[in-house]
């Protein structure tokens, strides 16, 4: 394993200024190290007449916890061709990679300072007009285009062999769908929560729908998904969104970049009512959440319909009734992934801003719980559903 | 691409001696070309004390057509690596490889020359008392071991890496999945079933159906298949079965797999009415046929199952309910390909003599009509069927 590690604040200057084409020659420039995530290094490098770039670095452990956690430095290659792979189809909606370095284990890329952390902003009641929309193009342009539906057979299946990524996907595979259903050590249960907890580790029912998901997860290779497509990977401002971070990029089901971000804005919907605010800022809020929700689907289903019908390059995929049956599959693997979303970030080890900024115990467990039971109403109801309305209507009733 | 191919018989010779490692030193050789496919070039090496070897090269062109029409090389290596990962499994259920040369792109390996192809002994109504025991077996160790519910993540994804095999994979997307359901050219349709035949190109609920199967062969990496399992894989003696030939192997849904042999047990079961003989003996070998599907998939569910309670490694996925669950997904899974093997046997470019040794055009077209019939009820009702008697029912009916 190499140690690429940047020396210092001079050796991540010239990085920068050798591999991005953005400075002007000689130049001051300036670095900060802005890492905010807990595996890799981020730093920005600037000059004076505010040009900037990104760069992030991965090395072989994961940065807040040392050698002790090693991960494989493959994820930084990955992230950087998948961000490659999205630029092709939506090139508006993520950074610009200007400079990808093997051997030093980095990514020099465009600085998207200008834009804020999608949970962030929903957690401060943002009112984000193209959010739904943006997302909703991302999602259809980028799945569809690397999946069979559109990619020759052979680029599709050299496309699956590049995108192998083991270490990643075994953190997903483990805290979506193995920990928050036993009682394991790494997970992070409110106490209020035990009893509801307790009762889903013996939920026969539930853990076997969890199960069919997770087969699915490790065996069906549709589509390059981003992998992680939670609020934090999303950087939003009134004009625009930009998705970053894809280092858990591989060939899986379509249904779990669309649940991934589902499950996050259900997750803000259920805080929202815990969060300080009048009744009636509470409730405007959520209510656009779930029109934010069903345009977000709505987006997403109606172009990669239009994509479908226009693009199918296989004849024998090309069939109008299958496309139907298709979207059909993909709504309910979305909302059976949105579910499994929720619960991993009520009782699993990685919690989520929007919930855990509620102070109070007993008003986050209400938060909880509420998420817990709308969680699993979707993973069990997730092929009867058959709308993105009958979806909102569950999320009403509950 | 390498030219590799051996330039005479004292090459073929020097080779085997070399590498097999079976012969007694200064023992007097010979070699005879047995490639009775069309794509390899086959050579037995033998000794005079009856010690033999095969070996099995694959050039970058197809045997029987030439450079005309380009093969990957890269699937000697994929059937090198099957073969030893299936001995790992049934090692007495294929032939032993004792060498891969992957500069010759050439194999040495065991000579099962005592067995017969298993088409040949089917049309022959040959007694194969251990042969339906045997085919479950194999292909419940060999797919059991190579799922998520055995291997370690880690393992199984560098594996679907090296078993990615776009050039072989694509003769079945296309041969099984596309040219049957239209009028394509490469098709070879009995003129006395072209009525039927063009009713099946217009049935838009089937090829919805095949749609599915297909794009489940496309994506869902369940196990590392043999890909190319029809009778003519199957070589059998009264005491064993040796299957060979994975050259098409890839990870794929494990119902193609077991569906394959399925499929050909029916076309057998279909031809057998028209063949030579007794009513009486037409019969008695049509009630074994069913009898061999019956027991061969008794011992696949059954090993499998067991396998899955025993063997299980992933925790999320040792459910009981789980198990039933997958196996009837299998199950569905191998009427649903059984079916697609028989309608493409039928009017796709690569029949069975089963159904072609039957002379006369009419009768000929009876048994294929039959079987167009019964494998468009397997697709269709795949998922409804729940058993294996009620395949066998449904069977009976036609």
């Amino acid at each position: 394993m190499t140690d690429c590690k940047f020396a210092n604040d001079a050796d991540v200057i010239a990085f920068a200024r050798d591999h991005s084409g953005v400075f002007q020659a000689g130049a001051n420039l300036g670095v900060e190290e802005i890492g905010d995530g807990n595996i890799n290094f981020v730093y920005r490098v600037f000059a004076d007449d505010g040009t900037s770039v990104i760069i992030k670095q991965a090395l072989h452990y994961i940065r807040i916890i040392g050698e002790g956690w090693p991960l494989s430095q493959d994820r930084i290659r990955i992230e950087a061709e998948a961000l490659m792979q999205e630029a092709e189809y939506c090139p508006d909606l993520v950074p610009r990679v200007y400079h990808f370095d093997a051997n030093r284990s980095a990514i020099v890329m465009e600085d998207i300072g200008a834009h804020e952390n999608l949970r962030h902003a929903l957690i401060a009641r943002a009112d984000l007009p193209v959010l739904a929309e943006q997302l909703g193009r991302f999602t259809a342009d980028t799945l569809f285009h690397t999946s069979d539906l559109y990619l020759d057979a052979h680029r599709k299946k050299a496309l699956v062999a590049r995108f192998i990524n083991p270490d990643l996907c075994k953190i997903t595979e483990d805290l979506f769908f193995l920990d928050p259903y036993c009682d394991h050590e790494r997970n992070n249960v409110n106490p209020l929560l035990w009893g509801e907890a307790e009762a889903l580790w013996h939920d026969a029912p539930l853990k076997l729908e969890v199960a069919r998901l997770k087969y699915r997860f490790l065996t069906c290779a549709q589509a390059l998904l981003h992998g992680d497509l939670h609020s934090g990977s999303v950087f939003v401002c009134t004009q625009g969104t930009k998705v970053i971070d894809p280092e858990f990029a591989y060939f899986g089901p379509i249904g779990f970049d669309v649940g991934s971000l589902l499950g996050n804005l259900l997750l803000n919907y259920a805080g929202q009512a815990q969060l300080p605010g009048t009744d009636a800022e509470r409730a405007a809020y959520q209510a656009w959440l779930l029109q934010v929700i069903r345009d977000f689907w709505t987006t997403f289903a109606h172009r990669f319909a239009g994509l479908m019908a226009a693009e199918t390059r296989d004849p024998s995929l090309n069939l109008p009734l299958y496309h139907e049956a298709f979207l059909a599959e993909v709504l309910a693997d979305t909302i059976g992934y949105a579910g499994t979303e929720m619960i991993r970030r009520t009782l699993g080890l990685a919690h989520v801003v929007d919930l855990e900024s509620i102070e109070d115990g007993q008003q986050r467990a209400l938060a909880e719980g509420l998420v817990l039971r709308l969680g699993r109403s979707m993973i069990m109801q997730r092929e009867r559903l058959g709308s993105i309305d009958a979806l909102i209507a569950l999320v009403r009733e509950h």
